[in-house]
């Protein structure tokens, strides 16, 4: 049992080591680590009188607040599982998580979709959860050893059109914080500002790293430009969860330099926005936080940092982690060629809350199955491609059409492509490019799958290929069922 | 499955994400990961061949060359155990590492001590060790996944008189690893001079790091400061394992700038030192490398680095363990007290081969007991008081000699101090002190005593001082037999 290490135990290690650190600051509210370790003992004895034992769930339905590290962490004093889950789905969507995930206990913000379903062991946030906190023992909890059993679980990818809660334990939030620290080169002294939504792996990943290190979380609601200027003037934050028009958004809101933004320690991005800020030379901040990541593996599971002048995008992976490039089969395939990115290694999930199959199907081989293509480079840095859901089978051979795309928009006259599959008597399927050129560029059909032709393997060449104005989307992905509607797609495997 | 990491995991991933870079450089020889790899998969091989099996034990008797490394991963990817023992030990000492490790395998270099051992599997270091290798097929191991069974033994603490040998796990020293890269801001490209005995944890971890982040580990033999100037200059070192007189004669070795040693990014020592190197920023470097360890704990358990501007010198624990201060009954000592060291966590060691009473009497409880002293400062930082082994019995009340020596010697006028338990009727033992005064100082008996009465709780105070040219010494620790042979010391608890 010496091997150890929970979230609840990195909490009590600090209560000792860092007694005088703030480990929160929330509006009003500031904590230093002895007294989030006071509240969270409160709240996992109150949690504990509700019923709350090793492995029952606990759900957070709000914005962002102090209140999710605290359930976080009294649900691993417990062996509880915390589930921060997205306040902005609707009605249908929160009843399809609280009867999948049977909360014993739901913390809640009032909002119109949640209101109808609220009932038995839902607690409102703000003064309701302080008084169940306050009604809670300061006694210590039974302690709760297993690292290895989840305490987190967040909501991800939808098979068979349906989410599936990810289950993380501490062991693999620990090893996932230990590689940010080191990408990241996070030390003590560290200040989050958790403007991104909970919910997400995104800011939750440097939440922990944040807590792992000892430094400082600060909460907002959610983004907002302005009150990212304050809080970073306030409370001297080194990181927020800022990338593109969110950092363009905060240097309009602080163009007349009212806020003091120097102790942020982050990307360069804009002329603007490096004389406001502190441009950091960290791995992370100095590849402009490149990298591969999805939920399933605690965050990240490649870092652009670890792999300076690299020729893969996604980079190289994290040191506590490894990534092999598999087939159908389960056999690597050699470099250059498209491969599901698989994985293992400290920082992975424990499979999905309640999907026994799913699981059995996504680890096969002992290898995490991402269900995303990537392809490793001469140099053995990795390029993520795209999801592998959709696959042509054309002549026995698997196509896939995000590398397809992906070769065809390195044509300098397309600005947009999908790939689809045909039915084809001869092959099953063909397959067909929708291609839409830039404007004022013009390009044949025949010079398009040349391009094609010289950078994969020839049967994933488009046999066919037509002009389009636009691509259909669905957010940032084709929309497939248009397309193939459109064009005459149809025939997948599996269909 | 997916959680695993093993050493031999950790090279695999390597051989594919970085097959162009140097993992290894000793003299003429250069290995790329991927050569490394097939070296490595060759070695498991021949050494399965031996009947090295999981458990089984392997042993290098020999100066630093990258066939500790080989030995080291070959072993992992066999599930066996390696131990690098001190090549420096007599005949005797060596003979007993040999019965209470009875290994399958020795490969050695020819010495004095070790030929009269020498028989049947001893394979000699150089050519014979290259053909045995060369013998091993190229064809992959079945893996042995348990990255929790132990993969390193490592001789240390002697207990009644004999050595025992630490077991690491791949898990508690890849967590290990993790720590140091987020202390020493490790990064790819990171170049390590192997030049410390790697039979010690002090080298070994940094091997192990500089693996861990796929950089190069450079060997030599052992520390000669020439070659080592030359190695630094020839392979653009990042760090090297050096410190104190270490440094002084690679400067002297330098006197003429004939080396450049611009690549060491190091810590700050002398003018001439400073100007010859790049003084590094990193927490590790910036707090010249104080802190806490043992082999027990994987190498380090504490680290200055990360208590900038602390009270206690051996700074705040690494992000992955926990500590505590625990009296003889289990309970944790308030701030302010002395108790023993006692750390659970990610990089802690499996026990001592061979030594189940001894494994179960310092894990108890789930903490280990590493058998030092500690106290906790205010500021929550940790002090390393010195080796708990010694107690005198006063009053009922444990009094620890290091700690009072440690009040003794922050008197100006005391140069040295030993303190010992002298028997007495009320209160079983009386502690005395033996002093040494610094030359041309003086100080009365009763002034020193009121001065640890000032630093210490009143019962710790010496009885007694008497004043002695020099204190008896065994390496750098008193001869309490001596001393208390000399000065009527007895009646220690247990005795």
């Amino acid at each position: 049992m010496i091997h150890q290490l929970t979230l609840s135990d990195v909490l009590a290690e600090h209560a000792r080591s860092r007694p005088q650190v703030t480990a929160v600051a929330d509006g009003e509210v500031r904590l230093t680590y002895p007294e989030l370790d006071e509240r969270v003992t409160r709240l996992a004895n109150a949690l504990a009188a509700r019923g709350v034992t090793a492995g029952e769930r606990v759900l957070w339905l709000g914005q962002n607040a102090h209140a999710v590290l605290e359930l976080l962490l009294a649900s691993s004093r417990l062996g509880a599982i915390f589930c921060p889950a997205n306040w902005r789905q609707s009605a249908d969507e929160l009843s399809f998580v609280l009867e999948d995930l049977t909360p014993k206990v739901v913390v809640w913000e009032r909002s119109e979709a949640a209101a109808p379903l609220s009932g038995d062991g839902w607690i409102l946030a703000g003064a309701d959860y302080e008084a169940f906190l306050a009604g809670g023992s300061a006694e210590a909890v039974a302690e709760f050893a297993d690292d290895t059993a989840p305490v987190l679980a967040l909501y991800t990818a939808a098979f068979d059109g349906r989410p599936n809660a990810a289950l993380l334990s501490s062991a693999a939030l620990v090893a996932h914080s230990a590689s940010l620290l080191v990408v990241r080169q996070m030390e003590p002294g560290f200040t989050f500002l958790n403007n991104g939504p909970l919910f997400h792996v995104g800011t939750m990943m440097f939440c922990l790293a944040t807590l792992q290190i000892g430094g400082t979380n600060v909460f907002t609601p959610a983004f907002d430009a302005e009150e990212v200027c304050r809080l970073v003037d306030a409370e001297k934050v080194t990181q927020a969860f800022l990338f593109g028009q969110m950092i363009d958004a905060v240097v309009a809101a602080n163009a007349g330099g009212k806020y003091d933004l120097s102790s942020l320690r982050f990307v360069s991005h804009s002329d603007e926005w490096d004389a406001m800020i502190t441009v950091d030379d960290s791995p992370w901040c100095r590849s402009k936080m490149g990298g591969y990541g999805q939920t399933e593996v605690g965050g990240m599971l490649t870092f652009l940092g670890l792999a300076p002048g690299a020729a893969g995008f996604a980079g190289r992976p994290s040191p506590l982690v490894q990534v092999r490039l598999l087939d159908d089969s389960g056999a690597e395939v050699p470099p250059g060629e498209a491969g599901e990115i698989c994985a293992r290694g400290k920082s992975l999930f424990s499979g999905y809350f309640n999907r026994p199959e799913l699981n059995a199907a996504k680890t096969r081989g002992g290898w995490h199955h991402t269900g995303d293509l990537g392809r490793r480079e001469p140099d053995g840095t990795i390029t993520f491609i795209g999801p592998r859901l959709r696959m042509i089978k054309s002549g026995n051979e698997n196509v896939y059409p995000a590398e397809v795309e992906r070769a065809l928009k390195t044509h300098p006259a397309v600005a947009d492509a999908a790939v689809i599959g045909v039915p084809d008597e001869r092959w099953h399927q063909a397959v067909k490019a929708v291609v839409v050129l830039k404007e004022g560029r013009a390009a044949s059909a025949e010079e398009i799958v040349e391009h094609v032709k010289g950078a994969l393997a020839s049967y994933k060449k488009p046999r066919d290929v037509v002009f389009a104005e636009s691509i259909p989307k669905r957010g940032f992905t084709p929309d497939y069922d248009a397309i193939d509607a459109a064009h005459g797609g149809g025939n997948y495997p599996g269909s």
